[in-house]
């Protein structure tokens, strides 16, 4: 499905637009006695008959429509007042302990205005780059176990070589082998370093897999530091640390969204939420500018459908939020690239790891990058 | 399996005490392949024949044993260095994505020293409320829609009668109709006036379902207003903000977990992690005094073999921890009470929720806090 057509679909089934209105595929159940559980479950959780009247009327869920084995519930904007961690408490709170019921399809009240989404979306990202048109190259510093001066060497070559965004591999943290501040700061060195003799604009983005109470701590010090953008993990310190960290005026760097812990969310067919909806647009309405996944064909078990999804979900027109750049990786090689562009078009952020390893560095990174360059031309 | 059980199997699977010991069941695909493929994902993440000979044996995770369909994989305690959200990295960060993969074991490096786990456990929160044997009691304010002066009232009829615990209903979070500062004052307060009136020791337990930067500092906001207790939701701001208030000093009050969002890491029987290890463990290695699920036989599809798995994990002996108070709900009447003893013992604080709003809500908390007494007579 294009783009074009997510929001036009979207704009189908959602009734009313000052409501949140949640699409639920039901699998194996009544679907009737599922939609009343729903909408009673996900706001006044009591018997509704005890319920003064205008709560079973404003309050309680409205059952919008039923089709085949799809229901619409609506939510007031009143039982979301609190933020997006309520948000999500209403999405997928209690149903999360419900089998056989999955989210398809989420329309924000007002278009998500009170979320103010990405703070770059991809116009603003491809400016930080300078890279108008080309499709952007990410890369992990790896393996675990190296020390922060090996990793640094290997961001120095990675961004001479043209790679714009050098993050650490969502498994660093901080480990004996590289601490993560010696870390961040010999990796944003070894970067600026390069883009000064290269005239590049690659950044170093480490990770924010650190303690909760931490997070807006560290991201404020490795701006210090001189990262020049951030990788969040939502499904270890939740959605609204990332959403925060976006929102920051005063740190107003761009926002990688890892997808460690959130599969379970996912990969279960006839529960869940959909892939689109977890990997393109809840990492969108939380301020990702980027979103990692894995890669159909890879050694991940997403669909070419599941990833079409993502990114349409990423970037279709739910104005006032900007795009999400999808950010496929797992099994990305040299020689995959022109086909992943067939799929994603030139708006992504091409998440390469191991197979630079294979052979020389810095040789691979480079070709890989003219790969992406002779794309844009060739489009 | 009872307590005792659990911990010999436990100590009979896990060869390296000084590791973090996971064990893995391996659904519709190859046992060997997947085993390979997980010890290298959660760590590395790197063709392991290009990293250096110490870290393919030190760094790369260790499959210690395979038997049937399940494997064991140990990982070194270098690995998950840097605190909890690190820890849930490494035991489920990309596994989340694969298929046909569940935790079903976990054991600690050195018994889980490095987590303080619940600060109370079971006979801290006992002697919070004066309550040696019985079983202790939750309920939550509802339905959302009330007012705070309505919630307040109900808070006090509910102290008065002998409920221990009266929590927001996880719905309850900053909506119109009751404010969180406002119903946190007003329900402090009831339940201080109650407590005057008849010597009790019932608290006020209010939501922390909150910004994520605001957990801490509405924590703190919520015992100066006289909370006598904390609700934390993991699986919307994270296990590792729970972790964080239980571990402050400064706050010293009791947690307890609401497992909202939890459900699609356990309800898929071939995917995730155990009903026992989410809602058990994960919660105490976490730092909850509490632990809410759904009981069997309510209106959720836990079994009664899962529900069985969650006490144990939460009660069994993993000293240094403190063990975890279940907390079963859904579907609970005056009726089910001896029934529900008998499964969880009186170590297990009941949460009733719209039954007893059903007649008299005096009487029918009255009638629950006697039946609790009296089995804790009979026991």
């Amino acid at each position: 499905m294009s783009a074009d057509r997510a929001a036009d679909w979207a704009a189908d089934w959602a009734a009313d637009p000052s409501r949140l209105s949640v699409r639920y595929r039901i699998t194996g159940r009544d679907t009737a006695e599922v939609a009343e559980a729903i909408r009673v479950e996900q706001t006044i959780e009591f018997p509704v008959e005890l319920a003064a009247g205008w709560i079973q009327e404003e309050v309680v869920g409205r059952l919008e429509r039923t089709s085949g084995d799809e229901i619409v519930v609506s939510y007031a904007r009143g039982v979301i007042a609190g933020g997006l961690t309520q948000l999500l408490n209403v999405l997928w709170g209690n149903v999360s302990l419900f089998e056989g019921v999955r989210v398809t399809g989420i329309s924000l009240p007002d278009g998500g205005a009170s979320l103010r989404g990405p703070r770059f979306g991809t116009s603003g990202v491809r400016a930080l780059f300078a890279a108008p048109r080309r499709a952007l190259l990410a890369t992990a510093l790896k393996p675990m176990g190296s020390s922060s001066a090996e990793l640094a060497e290997v961001a120095g070559i990675l961004a001479a070589a043209g790679i714009d965004i050098i993050k650490d591999d969502h498994s660093l943290s901080d480990q004996p082998w590289s601490p993560w501040h010696e870390r961040v700061a010999r990796c944003s060195e070894a970067v600026a370093e390069a883009n000064a003799r290269t005239g590049g604009r690659s950044v170093y983005m480490p990770s924010l897999n650190v303690p909760a109470p931490e997070v807006a701590e560290r991201a404020h010090a490795a701006k210090e530091l001189g990262a020049g953008a951030l990788m969040a993990l939502p499904g270890i310190t939740g959605f609204d640390a990332m959403r925060a960290l976006a929102d920051d005026d005063s740190l107003a760097l761009p926002i990688m969204s890892h997808p460690s812990m959130l599969g379970s969310l996912v990969v279960n067919r006839a529960q869940g939420i959909s892939h689109g909806l977890v990997l393109g647009l809840l990492n969108r309405m939380a301020g990702a500018d980027l979103s990692v996944f894995p890669n159909h064909g890879g050694r991940f078990g997403f669909s070419e459908a599941e990833c079409a999804e993502i990114r349409d979900e990423a970037v279709a027109d739910r104005r006032p939020l900007k795009p999400t750049i999808p950010s496929p990786g797992g099994g990305m090689t040299v020689e995959r690239v022109p086909e992943i562009l067939d799929f994603y078009g030139n708006d992504v952020a091409l998440l390469i790891g191991g197979a630079l390893h294979r052979g020389d560095l810095a040789t691979n990174a480079a070709r890989i990058r003219e790969a992406v360059e002779a794309a844009a031309e060739r489009a």
